[in-house]
Order: structure tokens, then sequence, then C-alpha cells
């Protein structure tokens, strides 16, 4: 029954030669459609929750780009030079995961077991799932995912795959979507389609904009797209706009599919109060009705498309290195923000898959290092930190790249639900934030990082170092480029001693006494500008015959319990930490968790306790009590308890 | 010397009536500019640091708002009727500086002491200054803040004063700017103007559009403004342009600026490497070139117009009180986020100044209560969470109102970085975040708040409530309504059964204990869904003579660090703590710290230990080690320590 569009060659994303023309099956693909909202009532209503009508709207377009405009090889999802598919409506996840079925990857029966506890067709799409490249469920972030896909496969593999990020109409609110939006216009990513599904309906109410296309058109040309309205139910239009897009030079495109919410289901197309809902006992004559409009209920004669060029290139992220050691003079004074440059050069010039992101502070994190090494691995992202960590995920799917990500510490607050999802996602990202707390000085508060390590000690994938010196950095980085999950590197603004030699050995979770004696009475745990008002501070109490050892963390998370709990036991079992950091889910807390089950060992903890100020870096230091005088006058307190 | 523009009816920006015709004097705002680019450069030579030549671009934006356009009271900068100035370019204070200080609020010479530990002028705004309404300087946060002091002013105080929010062209790639665009257009908020001081460089290069004013045209067209582009340094064309402003109903106003970064600044001006430098050894001949073009150096003639009508009504936001007690049956398992849309019309009912902000969760985080009390006080912020929380800010801003503003906790991480700066900004905003943690099931890790404590917690200025029942949720919510700072109170998914009688007190600050007797061996501390697991331990383990004391903390920060010690002590030193969060930052490292100094107390932590997954509510609490059996296990491993 199938009818045909002859004549007519749509299917030609790549390459105008050496490609069969390919009818649309129109009947066909429609038939799909309604086969994938059968599939997502089904799920729904085994798991008897989840969001069938949010599915349903976007069918056809997940019809046409499964079996008809998308190529990728079905039983090797992550495949280099496919084509990539992000979800960015990840509550959508019954259609996506019913797509996958019905080209075949797994069994049809499988999606019975959505959302359930043994089973990874989770509520939301994560990367437990092979043909899942980063999680969403929280909106309005899978299209800087998709932007850094596409960079990656425009600038760096220079390969013929593209993708395809579908984004609701609800998250079109995001302003993370705008960043990203202009971002791909701004880098002319015209190997990235991003689909809006217009389905009028929010989770709550209609959206602003309901199915005023104008608006969404205007917003979308004006952020340098090729803005396509078209009807999100007719196949046949969305091939040709797919079509279009794939001739579309120098500027990504918007499919901008008007759809219905519910659409195909009587008397819940297009109405409210029906978001997140299964179907319940109106799905059997959903259903009925559903599958009475499907010509070809057997197998499907279509099949996706594999890639028509194995372009993406192979490339190695393994086992990266400095391409030399350290070279600094013990003592000398040089802040670590500038040795984080020091280090991506070596990283960089030690292997071609290194790359650097920043948000236009590049000269005060040091990532400009970068432009000297190799500027086409830089990526300027300009003022908008939820799409460059976003970009930074996606640069590093599919193991295409090792990114390093840099922004002011205080700034990657912008990104924390990126953060988030990242470690849902398994992301593999290097996050280097400088700037670190009150010792930056007269730029005041909001440029001083005093929660970071809270930040990203919560997120369960994440390393987190604070070097305290140029040696250590160098060296931060080195294990961040080889580390999976999320990396933080917390640097500083003003320079501090080198205390490490040039070959020290670090690794992760081990902590280095830095001074220590046989009869230490207090450990003081520092880290960065703290390191050194701890060793001012040790030195002057040695005067006093107060004998203070010197841990340095090296990393924050993991701690090294063993060696604190060691170290405090050596010393009487009491532990000064001070940390340039608000008081909360810092250093202090971490070295708690570390010892909480220690009867006889305290810790004293001098943090930050309040809302700063401008100043100069060693005014602040003793008014918010982080300075060498604060720990002698703590220590003094704690030689007795 | 001024040149005027006679027959210019320009400076009407409130009323077409009873209003003296205002001629443009042309010369003098020229000359006020100037001076106010003299202050900028001698301010930050003194400070030796700052942004000087961002000020120069916006120096006749900044002449014609302070001594032509607003309508302000010089000597009562936070007056009700006033119109309001947000710097959202904090980077740019000394010129903000200089304004207030040319209208006379304080002494020029104050301006030298820019950036000193001493001095409330730091290197950013804060409202430690009285002419400040919130702290800027984390770029793309001033606008958000801006619509909720206009939505404020068109719709609950229907007053005349206007908002005005200065935006730079490098923040405008921040999606929190396009969020709050979008809501200003869908709002009609007709009384802002959005002034972008479009000077082409950024920090680290020219900004991605430079001077292509049509792209911003086009872009703000799109989002519903009425965009005018003008010569940033015409000060006629701005008087006409903010004229135009004053006259345009039922669309906010955009003033696109073409200007220079360091105008005026010989062989500066335009020139790159020039961000946030004061200009040194230049500094003597700009200014001299700076004054050789002010015609009137003495006394300005020119002053600030003050408010056409004194209309912003008269508030009182004090001792706002449950319109009714808590009226639950004990043992009745209710969820805490339906009592807070109980408690949310309650204290709206009590108040007319309470107001309701969600974003599209409405349904879900029972904000939706609101629309029943009253609608208009309900404001839907769509999936915008970053101005969702902005515009809360502003709204709270000047005493105007009492603003709980709802999403999923786990979406507040999308503002961490607005709520940091909320602290800055001595902010009162009350944050519900409801879905915490795994209980919710099968939606999965994206939509559960496992972070949002160790968030909330690192915020300094923060109260954490986190009831475990509905009692002490409606009670939480009048506490937080009453308690400066900024307020989070974190709401649960599943029901929990009522532990409270109706007439329990509480305290910030202050534990509960819910079961204990004299001989207990063990302290459990759970909270909302582990407060029920832990009673559920409790009394399993009784019937094994293990006597367990269980508390429920009530707010998390502050923490009864006394109760916390006195109860642990009464059970041998033993502390178990269980919590539905990461292990990072959370109830367990905060009561940590509560303990840290006491030798012989110990804690076990049981949290969320790694990424979760789908699944039911049960079945998560156990396979992630926070259910009653983990309890249990973990009550019979330390009761021998």
């Amino acid at each position: 029954m199938g009818c045909t569009l002859s004549g007519l060659a749509l299917n030609k994303p790549h390459s105008n030669a050496n490609t069969t023309e390919m009818e649309i099956k129109v009947q066909e693909l429609e038939d799909i459609a309604n086969k994938l909202r059968v599939l997502s009532i089904k799920s729904t209503q085994a798991s008897n929750s989840g969001h069938p009508t949010s599915c349903a709207s976007m069918a056809e377009v997940m019809s046409v780009l499964f079996f008809h405009t998308m190529r990728y090889k079905r039983c090797s999802p992550r495949d280099a030079s496919s084509d990539r598919f992000i979800l960015s409506k990840g509550h959508a996840a019954p259609i996506l995961y019913a797509a996958w079925a019905e080209v075949g990857l797994f069994a049809q029966k499988d999606l019975l077991n959505l959302r359930k506890i043994d089973n990874d067709l989770e509520g939301h799409p994560t990367p437990r799932l092979n043909f899942v490249d980063v999680a969403t469920g929280s909106l309005g972030q899978g299209l800087s995912v998709a932007c850094g896909m596409a960079y990656v496969g425009k600038y760096f593999d220079k390969a013929s795959y593209r993708t395809y990020c579908l984004i609701g109409d609800g998250e079109s609110a995001e302003g993370s979507i705008w960043e990203a939006l202009s971002f791909a216009g701004i880098k002319k990513l015209d190997n990235l389609v991003a689909i809006f599904d217009i389905n009028r309906l929010g989770q709550s109410e209609p959206t602003a904009f309901q199915h005023d296309m104008d608006i969404y058109r205007t917003r979308l040309e004006s952020f340098g797209f090729n803005a396509l309205v078209v009807d999100g139910h007719d196949v046949e239009a969305l091939c040709k706009a797919f079509h279009e897009a794939s001739q579309t030079k120098d500027k990504p495109t918007a499919i901008l599919a008007k759809t219905y919410k519910g659409r195909g289901f009587p008397s819940i197309e297009d109405e409210e109060n029906w978001h997140g809902k299964p179907l319940g006992s109106k799905a059997e004559a959903v259903i009925e009705h559903i599958e009475s409009q499907i010509k070809n209920s057997g197998p499907n004669t279509l099949v996706p498309q594999k890639p028509l060029h194995e372009d993406a290139p192979e490339v190695d992220i393994s086992n990266i290195k400095l391409s030399s050691p350290p070279n600094y003079e013990k003592g000398k004074e040089v802040a670590t923000r500038q040795a984080y440059g020091t280090a991506l050069s070596k990283l960089a010039e030690n292997n071609p898959r290194v790359i650097a992101l920043d948000g236009d502070t590049k000269n005060s994190t040091f990532s400009n290092a970068m432009l000297k090494t190799d500027a086409d691995r830089y990526i300027e992202c300009f003022i908008a930190e939820q799409n460059l960590v976003g970009v930074g995920i996606g640069a590093t799917c599919r193991d295409r790249t090792v990114a390093f990500v840099s922004t002011f510490a205080a700034f990657f607050t912008r990104a924390f639900d990126q953060l988030r999802m990242g470690a849902i996602s398994q992301t593999n990202l290097n996050c280097v934030g400088s700037h670190a707390g009150i010792s930056i000085g007269e730029d005041g508060p909001s440029q001083m990082a005093l929660e970071d390590i809270a930040m990203f000690r919560s997120i369960p994938t994440a390393t987190v170092f604070y070097p305290s010196d140029a040696v250590s950095t160098e060296r931060a980085c080195e294990l961040a480029a080889n580390t999976k999950g999320i990396c933080f590197i917390r640097t500083s603004r003003p320079g501090t001693a080198v205390v490490y030699d040039n070959d020290h050995e670090f690794e992760i979770g081990k902590a280095n006494v830095i001074k220590s004696s046989d009869k230490d009475q207090i450990l003081v745990i520092g880290a960065g500008i703290t390191l050194k008002t701890a060793l001012k501070a040790a030195e002057s109490l040695s005067g006093e015959d107060i004998n203070v050892r010197v841990v340095d963390l090296f990393t924050i998370k993991p701690i090294d319990k063993d060696g604190i709990i060691k170290n405090a036991r050596d010393c009487g079992g009491r532990i000064i930490v001070v940390e340039d950091h608000y008081a909360e889910g810092g250093i202090g807390e971490a070295v708690m968790s570390a010892v909480a089950l220690e009867r006889d060992i305290i810790v004293r903890h001098l943090a930050v306790p309040r809302v700063p100020r401008s100043g100069k870096c060693d005014e602040l230091l003793d008014m918010f009590g982080i300075s060498a005088s604060a720990i002698i006058k703590a220590a003094k307190e704690i030689k007795n308890l």
C-alpha cells in the first residue's frame, strides 16, 4: 500500500555521489510511527508511569530519523562514523527505546521492563544503554552536548557523520538551549540538526508560545539557523526538511515541528493534564485505534541506512603524558593557574586529541596556552558556562577527545546541573577552575569560589584535585587526562611556592607530608594558599616548641583516609584543617568524614565563615580566619584538647 | 554653552500630564559622562585594579539615566517609589559609584577608597551599599532580578516606577539573559528597559558579534522587545530612546547601544587587551584629554528628577503566620510536598504580599495551591530555573514581597550561581525543592535531588529545613517566611507519617527527639523518608534489645549542635546518620561538623553511595543502603564500637 514519492532524491545527507536514490515510503514510515506509539503506550502501561503523550507527538520524527534519514549501524550504536542522536527531552525515553527495539537492537518484549530496577530501560535515558551517549531528563541540556559532538565531527574528526538533537518546546525556555543555539550558529555547525517538538503543552499548563510557529522561526533565524517550520506529523515533509538540512552549508538547521501531544490518542490528543501519565484504562481503546491505522503490521521493509563513509579517524586517548616533566625551582612562587597552562600545552603536545575550552576567561585561567600549542584545538565558548560544560561533555563522547574545560571556579556553579547530569552520563571531563577563594583579593565575593569543592565533591563520579604548587598542578592535569569520570582541578590566582621536587610521584588519593618531626602534636591540613599559611604557622610555632605536621592532600576526593588517620594518630589525634572555602562540604568535612569512625581524633576547622569582601589577599586571609596567625591561635587552643 | 533641544517633550516617563517639559541639556550630559569617566579612571588608579575601559563605554548611558531619565530620590536610594537601576555588568562598578557620588549621595573623594577592605565600594557592587539592590559581578544575572522588580512594579505595586538594567554585550551570551528576555516579553513588562552596552570587546577577545547591531536587534525583537539601536555615545539619541521606551505599551524596550570600550581614552579606545586593567602610566594623559572636553567642570546644574508619584503602596511583610494551625492526624501518611501547598495557601491568606513562583512543575511541587488562593500572586516562570530564582530575588528587593520559589530540588542546581550571588545580595528568598532523593522512584537519577543539601548548606546565608512530616513542613514554611537570608525547604514525593502533634512548637536550629528511652545505645538521625526507615529500624531493633534513639533535625543548617552532642553522649557516643542524599555535604557531614571537636563520638554514615537508577522506592532504599535493614545492620556493627 505504501505510496511513494518517485523522482525525489531525498536521502543523500552526506554526498551527492555514489548513492542509490531512495524513495520515501510514506505509508511505511507512518506505520512505523504508529508502531512506536503503540510500544510507548504498552511500556508505560507496564511500568504504570512515564510519558506516553510526550512520545506520541514525536513519533513521526523518530520514524523518519531512524528509518529514513539517519545513517548508523544498528548493531553498533556507538560506532564512530555513525550519525548521533540526542533525545534532549529525556522523559520521552519510551519512544527512544521503542525505536531501537524496532530497528532490531533488542527484543520488543524487553520494553515491558521499562523503569524496573533490574533493567537498564530507565525512566530517562542513561548510558547504561549502549545506544545512549549522555543521560538526559534534566531539560535543556541535550543541545549543548550535540554541539560538542557536531563540533568534533566537523573540525576534529572532519567526518561525514551528522548530529540530530530532539528538543521539547517546554524545555526550549531553558537558557542553556539558547546558549547552545548561539554557539551552533557562531561555529557554523552545518552537520547539526535541532528538531523542536512543538506540541504546545508543558507539564502543568500550555507553553508560553503554544503553536505560534512564527515566534520560534524568527528566534531561530536570529540565532543563525536555517529554520524550517513543518507539520511534525507529515513524514514526507519531515523527510524533505531533513534533506534540506543536509544540503545547507555553513549554518545549522532547525526543524520546527508543529505537533500535538498525545497525537493519535482519541480524546487525549492536545488535551491538558495528560503530562507524565500512562493511559490507564484508556490504553486498550487507544492502542486499538492506532493499530487500525497501521497498514503493514508485519516486519518493516525499511531498514536503517549504514554510514556512507567510515571516515571518522581512529583515535587513541590512552596513556596521555606530559611531553616533558615539571621543571620548577623549589621555593619559587608560581601561580597554579599558570602551571595549568603549561600542563595543558604539554599534554596537547603529547596527544592530538587533547582539547581546551573556555568561556572568555582564557587569559585568566591560562587556557590560552593552547592557542600557542595548537589554536585549532581551542574552542572559545564565550560567556556561557552551561554550554561550555555541555560542549565539553559532547566533545568527549565516544572517546573522541580528552577535554579540559576552564573558567573561574566560581562560575562552574553555573553548570552544576550539567555536571550533575554529567555524572549520570558517565562523562569523562576535566574541569579546571581558577581564582579559588578569598585569596583572589580585590575583585570581591562574586568572583571568589568558596563552594566549588562542596559542589564537585557531591558529584559521585568526581575526582577533586587541589594542587598546592606548580609541580603538583602539572601532575594533577596529567592524572586527570587519564582518569575516568569528572575531574576538577582547583587553581589559585596568587603565586604559591614550589614545595615538591620535579620528580615527585603523585597518586590520586595519596596525601603528602610536607613537614614533620617525630614529636608532632598537631596535624595541620591545608591546600593551595592555606598550605602556604600552614607552613608559615608551623615555622612560627616551632619557635614556641609546638610541633606541627603539615600535610598536603593533593586530592580531596578520593581522600587519603588511611594517611590522615595515621598522621592524626601520630599527632595525638589533633587535626586542624584550614581551607580557603566555606565551612560546608569542603576539605574540612572531607577530613571529618575520613575520621568519623575514629574515637580520639578531633578536628578543628578553619574556613571562611561568612560572605567575604574586597581587600588585599593577606588582609582577607586574616579577616576571615585562615591566615598563619589564625592557625597559630587554633594550634594553641587545640594542643591541650 | 549647553545646547538645548527645545520643543521635544522627552522626559515624561510616567505620565503625559502634570509634567513640566524638560529640555535635554546635551552638553551638560556629555560633560557629566566625561566626569564619570575621569572618576572611574581615578578610582581604579587608586586601587590599582578594576575595569576603567568597561566603564568608559557606558558613560553616556549613565549620565543620561542618572541626570535625565530616571526618577529617584538621590538621598534615599531604596525608596519604594523610585526607579530601579541594576548594573548587570558588575565589573563596571566604578562608574556606578561615580554616578552616585556625582548626584551627591556621598563625597567624590570616597571613590579613591575603591576595593579597600575597610570600605564598602567593593570590586563589584553589593548591597553593603545602600544604592545597590543586588550584588552583581557574576555575569548575566541582573536582568532576571530586574524582571522581578518590574513584575512587582506592574502587577503587585501597580506603581509608576520603572526598572532599568544595564547589560554588557559579553554577558549577553549567558542563557540566563535569554531566559529573562523571554520572561519580560511574555509578561509584557513595559516598565522595564534593558540597555545593552555593545562595546565589541570581551575579556579575552572580541565578542562573537562585535558591532553587528542587526543580530542583536533581530534577536531582541524575536524575544518580544521594542528594540532600539542607538549610538551609545550620543546623549540626545539616548534621551530619545528612553523616552520612546516610556511611551511603549505592553512590551519591554531594549536599548541596543553601540559603544566603544575605553571610549575617549586615546590609543586605548576599541583596542584589545585592556579588559580589567587600570590605565597605569597612561592615566594622567587620558584624564587630561578627557577633561579638556568638559565645558562645565564646576557643579552640575542638572539634578536627578524625583518620582512623579509616590504610588508604591506601603507594605508590611513582618510577622507572617499560617492562617490556621496544622491539622493532621498523627500517623497518617501525607507527602511533605503536599503540606507545602497547604502552607503556601495559609501564608498567602495571612499576608497579601506572599507570592509563589514555579517553573512549570506546580502540579508536582504543589505550588499550584496558590492558584486557588489568589491566582494573581502566582508567577509562572516556565522551564527556566535561573530566571525563576532571579525573578524571585528581584521580587523580594526593597522588601516588597515574600517569595516562595519552587521546583524539583534537583533543578535548583541549575540556579546555583544565582543562589550564590543571592547570598552576597543579602537576599531573602524561600526555595522549596520537591522530589528529594532516590525515594522518588521510577523517574530515575536525573530527577532525584542528591546534592541539594550540599548546595544549600554551602550558601552562607542559608537556613536549610528538611521537614519529615506535614506538621513540621507547615511550620518550616511559616518560619521561612519570617527568616532573613535564603531558606531552603526540602520536600519529599512519597507520603511520610505525621509524627508531630499539631501544636508542636518548632525552632530553627532545634532538633526533636522522636523516640527515646533511658537505655539508648545508638543515636539515629534521619530526615524525610529516612526518618521513616529509622523509626522502622528502631522498632525492629528494640525486639532484639538494641535500644535506638531517633532524632529529627528539622533544620540541617543551622544544626542543633548541643542537642546532637547531648543525645550522642546519652547513647554512648554512637551516631548513625541515614540520609537520602549523596555522602558529601549533606546531613552526615553536617552532623560530623557538629561533633568534630568531641573525642568519643563516632558517626556511621549511610548515604547514597553512587549514581542511582530507576526502580520502586523501597527497592531503591534497599539497593542504595538507606533502608531500615541497612540501618539495622549498621546498628549491630556500631553498637560494639
